[in-house]
């Protein structure tokens, strides 16, 4: 069995749920066999490595761990990994990569090293990709941010009427649900929620989410008062990010609506994304999904803030003149590397990173 | 195992080849062992049926014949193969398709059952997906149009400097040739011509292609005579297609270049595609490959014309207000059915089929 692996496999359990963390699994195997395993499930609790320690109890002693991050070796809202995994007589440790936060990184191997513990470490693709967030938010202290969008057979988000209409079928749709999942927070513009007028909500049948931080990027104050985004109902928070250009009294009724809103400097008469990246950072923020339309993606596209695509296309054909593309003005990133596509149902799923 | 799947494996060996007839693959099995198999390999030669006959030889009698259609019961170029099938003492008769061909149809399996064969017919969608060029052509008596393009991420066939540029890689390009192969005809516009002097040729490494027909349409007789496809080392033939506004003149010059000029009536000033489609039926071309660009594409789709469409996505994102779609104005054919998608090397192809 690939323990490192099967590590990858226990740390996705906890996607979704473990920001500002990485995800992480671990597994103690003696003589061939698990005696202990787990992940991390939420900042704040317990780390993969102490539930598979405490499930393995006095079987620790000679076992070898296998996990997909370098254990921690600093005291955090817990105690070091590196002091439970000596004190619990562990022989062999093998990690997947090292953790790239600078308080960690080959500190924790050495840690145990010195206590005559054997440490191998085994970079793989799998394990960087798993932690894509957390990677991107050490090494630069931005949320990772992720574009995406559905289009049709001809490249195209929306017909010349402007009007709303399903390019993708439900399972695609469904899909996208487990997508706004893996975030901390969705953004659109202002014109999406006007043309849309979407929930931005996680919908899952037999799942309570955890509904995403919902952002409107509205330089003026167009977003109408009667958005569903305002509605009592809706779980979860909504922030306007807005510039100097809002009024106060804008500002006002927005609030006692139940939003924040946030006034971020200006460029070219729009909302500096950087910038507000850089404040939603501060939050905690650690990865944004941007679901469009147009203006906003072209923006983040032309200021090289995107990490990575997922591109929809579902099985209509518009043709029309009118009819939108994805992008428009933002000619930065053009090379890319489509990693991964999948069809979902009548429905195509491209992944793509930009290359640096 | 299954024979029927196999004679559809042998059959695909014809692709390219055996126009204007189908790929048909051939399987004689005896005490669960092939006595005997083939595949047509060319239009005149001998059909599948006849060549696993001849290889099977006393061997055939008691034997089960497995094929992807219906044998045949008229005397084309060959004659019939339901009576060869009969003398040689073939007991049962498996096929995965009745031949549409109203000649045949049913007719076949007939003929061998009065002579005390038993007939199956095990009706599979691979059989009609492997001759659906044939399956057009007897049904409609029209060539089978492919609109093949290859587009960025954000949708686009070309910059918006309208100069060349590639979006895929040598990979995909590769995969383009072999989709040439399997046509009679590949299809542009004469500004596909101006702008990119494309020599539409099958380029195949360690292989000797038969190269499609080269058509342009050209409704006035603007095709450089410098272009690429006169020139004398360019193996195959060349037909322009115009109106009545192409000079004497100009029509003479392309003919002393080699080519052949058809005149058709034309529709908006532009050539009518459906009579063209009509008089090239009448010329034995079975099928189309449309290459472009965006105003062929788009008067193919307005007029209904496509039978499938083959997408290649490249690692691009051009992200400019100008760039080229692959449609414009045709909003026709709006709904599709995904058939396949495949990654080639850093690119994806999607093949798609509209909707009736």
């Amino acid at each position: 069995m690939d323990y490192l692996n099967y590590t990858i496999k226990l740390a996705r359990n906890g996607l979704g749920h473990v920001s500002p963390n990485p995800m992480v699994g671990a597994v103690l195997v003696k003589d061939d066999k698990i005696v202990g395993q787990g992940w991390h499930q939420k900042a704040g609790k317990d780390h993969a490595e102490i539930i598979a320690l405490k499930q393995a109890g006095s079987k620790a002693v000679g076992a070898t761990l296998y996990t997909n991050l370098e254990p921690c070796c600093h005291v955090g809202k817990t105690p070091p990994c590196t002091e439970a995994i000596i004190n619990a007589g562990v022989r062999q440790v093998e990690v997947a990569m090292l953790d790239p936060n600078p308080r960690v990184y080959g500190k924790g191997k050495k840690n145990l090293e010195k206590a005559g513990i054997k440490v191998l470490v085994d970079q793989g693709n799998k394990a960087q990709e798993l932690n894509e967030i957390f990677i991107k938010n050490i090494a630069t202290g931005l949320p990772f941010i992720t574009a995406k969008w559905a289009m049709t057979l001809d490249g195209k988000i929306a017909p010349s009427s402007g009007q709303r209409q399903w390019i993708t079928t439900p399972a695609a749709r469904q899909r996208g649900h487990w997508l706004r999942q893996e975030y901390d927070a969705i953004l659109v513009g202002v014109n999406t929620i006007i043309k849309d007028d979407p929930q931005l909500t996680v919908r899952l049948e037999n799942i309570n989410p955890s509904h995403p931080i919902r952002i409107i990027i509205d330089s003026t104050g167009r977003t109408p008062l009667s958005s569903n985004i305002f509605k009592d109902s809706m779980p979860g928070k909504t922030i306007i990010a807005t510039t100097e250009k809002m009024s106060l009294d804008t500002e006002q009724r927005y609030k006692i609506l139940g939003a924040e809103v946030i006034r971020v400097s200006s460029v070219d008469n729009q909302v500096d994304l950087k910038t507000l990246f850089k404040l939603l950072a501060h939050r905690h923020v650690t990865s944004i999904l941007i679901e469009g339309g147009n203006q906003i993606l072209s923006s983040a596209f032309r200021n090289k803030l995107i990490d990575k695509v997922n591109i929809f296309i579902g099985p209509k054909v518009f043709g029309e003149a009118g009819a939108l593309p994805p992008l428009d003005d933002s000619s930065s990133l053009k090379d890319w590397d489509i990693k991964q596509v999948e069809q979902i149902d009548n429905n195509i799923l491209i992944t793509a990173y930009p290359y640096n």
